[in-house]
């Protein structure tokens, strides 16, 4: 009880830091399972698996699982079947960067180098492939069908985005209406399938679980927005990865597609350099950056950011009042303030 | 009735043509799922999986699933969701050749240049991961947790044999032992996994279940073993992907491994510069079928596929008599013969 107090009383901390503290004990088993299911007789799997796993993360995925559950009560076999489901939403998360730093070629990850660059792009790939099917094996074993479809689903959304984003890459007609779907797909998605397996999982009625997963898909938005402004603003330490990494590859976001909205023709020129003949110098960052700044392309994606913190705030006002309930919010408003 | 007569009296067309008459109009729906499940408003999605799709392959493995059911006469729902398991089981493979060419680096694949080498690796990895998630949605649809465990299970176990073969690879102590685990797991888990669900879907007890699983691991693994020696000895353009391809890719497959027990000291000073100094040149791979003939290594290898062709034919034991048992009894000894 004392861990709870805390979280509900020291609200100068962290959100996620408060929700960790909250479930510290949900945790330690999710975490628990993680390592028990990452195991294999071939080192190389638990090896690479562990890289990732131990670089630590915040496990913000799996946390928003357990509170989606523990926000109506849960007890006996739920609660092991939560915690499974926990660990399954983590391996599916942790698959996708594995073959996300494949696909866009990265060297660092949560501030480490990314298993790609140490292990092969070969191994990454297949340890993906591994995790990824580990989790539904998982899955199976909670003898939940509807978190099966959910999760299955959201893994199929997950790859259309990514895929959609690969489309999208270098291609300066990219509509704010594409660059939406794009982030809700790669990112929201499971963000949104996270929350809607915790209310499955404490039995919960179809209203509820939609709107657990409309907060997950809103607060999702709104996160990845953050992040891509971050990737132009962060302190480079902070971000765990090399600023400026969107716009070498050429991903076309949020505050891009602004700052093009108001373009001049210098800087339509500019922005064809970089974008189409793939012309990346030492000044392209700082310049786009500028230029960014100059059409308030980033206070803008900001703004946008907020509309969708908004609409999850509006998401949550059919579960039920407490503390899990307060931190969702206040998750929502953290988000997008990380990057302000 | 008439493919079916056709397919019991002649007998001097293979058992894969002979089966695949016999299902004509069962792989009709099954054609039909797959294109559809393959759908995507991500155009490169549909485009990339059906460049895969369309080049062909025999369809071995979703045959098997519906031969494993229709032995025991299955009607009604069981035979939809027959056709919609054998379409995962086909999406899962395809996945994996998918993942597999990036990992090889490989540019054929079935006479046609591989998806990767046409819309590159990214996109090649993210379109398995989407089939392979499809594949999940498609098996939640029908309901059967069994067959989901089955399948989740066989996809983790082609994972494990995929990095353990990427971990042996360009090692000369690769044992008899391991390249058997490998190939077990990458090829043969799934053919085995194929047989399985068409009896669990059949509503068949665990012991019959287990002899279609213990059929489909012992063929798949003659079959991989096959393969590996036509890597050698085929006609390049009936193997439809480049010959020693293997080899080039460091690869210790089963002529190798018994061309290593009775190698020379001049045959060392080879292999070890061809596997370890990666010294390939336009000379190498004559060279190596050579030693491999001069140690009887490719006879040496089907006389081990024969044997799991034995054991693949004692385990039809239990099984029904009728034509889908004949043709089982026939594939395996195809899958070897082949290679003859």
């Amino acid at each position: 009880m004392q861990v709870q107090e805390t979280a509900e009383t020291d609200t100068s901390v962290s959100p996620l830091r408060r929700l960790s503290d909250l479930l510290q004990a949900d945790m330690k088993d999710v975490n628990r399972i993680i390592l028990s299911e990452m195991h294999s007789d071939v080192a190389l799997i638990p090896q690479l698996a562990s890289h990732l796993i131990a670089a630590g993360g915040k496990r913000l995925r799996p946390l928003l699982t357990i509170a989606s559950a523990r926000m109506f009560g849960i007890n006996g076999q739920a609660i092991d079947n939560t915690h499974k489901i926990a660990a399954c939403v983590e391996f599916i998360h942790t698959a996708t960067l594995l073959h996300d730093d494949v696909v866009d070629d990265s060297n660092m990850r949560r501030g480490n180098q990314s298993a790609n660059s140490i292990f092969g792009n070969e191994a990454a790939v297949l340890v993906g492939d591994f995790l990824f099917s580990r989790s539904f094996q998982l899955m199976v074993q909670t003898g939940s069908m509807d978190v099966l479809r959910v999760l299955s689903s959201a893994s199929a959304i997950i790859a259309e985005g990514e895929v959609m984003q690969l489309a999208a890459q270098h291609n300066l007609e990219t509509t704010l209406d594409t660059y939406l779907k794009v982030i809700q797909s790669k990112t929201a998605a499971l963000f949104a399938a996270a929350c809607q397996v915790g209310g499955i999982l404490a039995n919960q009625d179809d209203q509820i679980c939609e709107c657990l997963h409309d907060y997950g898909l809103n607060m999702g938005i709104a996160f990845q927005i953050a992040d891509d402004v971050l990737d132009y603003q962060a302190d480079e330490n902070a971000l765990g990865k090399d600023l400026g990494d969107d716009l070498r590859e050429g991903k076309v976001t949020l505050p891009i597609i602004y700052a093009l909205q108001c373009a001049t023709d210098e800087d339509r020129a500019f922005w064809y350099d970089l974008f189409i003949n793939k012309n990346f110098t030492d000044e392209s960052f700082d310049k786009a950056r500028e230029i960014c700044k100059s059409h308030n392309a980033f206070e803008k994606s900001l703004a946008t950011a907020y509309d969708y913190r908004d609409r999850a705030l509006d998401n949550l006002k059919m579960l039920p009042d407490g503390q899990y309930k307060d931190i969702f919010a206040d998750i929502a408003d953290y988000v997008v303030e990380r990057s302000t």
